[in-house]
């Protein structure tokens, strides 16, 4: 099977322009198959002040009404992605820039409501993958924002985009040789969130249990880490949690990041 | 050769939701192949309002400065399309939203500074026809939005919607048998400004200068009739300019609108 980079690229990383930048020069060079699907940023929440729509978080989630979703819409579909793209080509990478609604690529339902009401939060029903494989093999980089959709409702729905990276990975693996890199502003997972050299670099599903139970692991990263853990019990081949500044060393030198792999039998 | 529909949707007509919907519906219906290119509406100037960015205009055509650049991009780009897209896939029509950015469909450059500076605005240089032309064979239905992309700068650029239509129209047109569709507020080309039933069904190149001379046609209607007619001098077979409601009659019953046609030899 053909080898297949899934690189998501955290909102933190696109709110430094040099640092972004760098990031998209270094992707643009990665030779192999691959995917970007890339988060907010800041700017969402920046555009929604000036735009006298409030932002409402519970539970470190934010809640999606009708005026946020149009938000979200325009800066995760419009502005952040169509820069993305343009910028990519100007490195010569053939970016496509997409939600899951074109080409019905990511299929979702709007969250039920249980005790919270997320809004226009989706959750994923489907991955199109045969299109997104017939993407690749056409030469085209999918460019992936952290939206989908809703075909009953004909909406655009608001979706986390590491979810969204686990669940493309999972879907492509039966289709090429997976490896899920999640890019943010840190160096991994750290054992010490104070000390940003105190990097992990390699946890298998038993370590991670006990460092969760430790409480070892910053919480923010536990949802992270699940998805990632829950991909590679689905045949994705490897995931790593790196800076993005260390792209290149990841894919081409295979060091730096932390290294998730299911326990060692 | 295969038919294609290449229909262009105005921004007045995005401006009026029960409009919009009956619109993107039929448009959904049209068996043959096709693209939908569409325009901005007053949904770009509203926002740019909240934002404080401020809608500079010079003979009818708005200057694209940095801030306005970001407003198109997220309004036209994500708003605006990401919503027609996901509206579209609930009537049953895989479409796939792409500025000219997405694939390199469409690359512009950097309008020169002459007499005045109009900003971020492309002038097309390229259309990829053999792209547009895979994912039709695929299937799939192209939603254009009026940006194009400057890939030496890796900018998005800012382009007339009724331009992209023609030239893209043109690009194709040794590919498939074209049909360029104009949609808008109005039942056609009218003789009379302020009767909308005084629509003139056809028009060929000759009474078109005489109508031009004699200030018969509508000022505003003069760019678009420019671009129609280039289109038809290379090669477009048709080129029709119609009310939205009146999409159908005029793909499946072949009445309704202005239908334009180069001088009967």
């Amino acid at each position: 099977m053909q080898k297949l980079y899934i690189i998501k690229i955290g909102g933190n990383v696109i709110d430094n322009p040099a640092s972004y930048r760098q990031f998209l020069k270094k992707f643009a060079e990665i030779k192999e198959n691959k995917i970007l699907i890339h988060g907010g940023g800041k700017i969402a929440t920046e555009i929604a002040k000036k735009l006298g729509v409030e932002t409402n978080m519970i539970e470190g989630r934010r809640i999606t009404d009708e005026p946020m979703l149009d938000v979200v819409t325009m800066v995760y579909g419009g502005l952040v992605n169509k820069n993305m793209v343009a910028q990519l080509q100007a490195f010569g990478c053939n970016g496509i820039g997409l939600t899951g609604a074109d080409a019905g690529v990511i299929e979702a339902q709007k969250r039920p409501v249980k005790d919270i009401d997320y809004g226009y939060v989706g959750d994923i029903v489907a991955v199109n993958d045969k299109q997104l494989a017939t993407f690749i093999d056409q030469k085209l980089v999918p460019v992936i924002a952290p939206l989908t959709f809703d075909k009953h409702l004909g909406k655009i729905l608001n979706t986390n985009a590491d979810t969204m990276a686990s669940a493309v990975a999972v879907a492509l693996s039966g289709r090429f040789d997976v490896h899920l890199i999640y890019c943010f502003e840190k160096k991994g997972v750290l054992s010490d969130p104070t000390n940003d050299d105190s990097v992990i670099a390699n946890i298998d599903s038993q370590t991670y249990n006990s460092y969760k139970n430790s409480g070892a692991i910053n919480k923010g990263m536990i949802p992270k880490l699940d998805n990632a853990f829950a991909a590679l019990t689905n045949n994705v081949a490897e995931v790593v949690i790196c800076h993005a500044d260390e792209l290149t060393e990841v894919v081409a030198e295979n060091k730096s990041g932390t290294r998730l792999t299911l326990k060692i039998q």
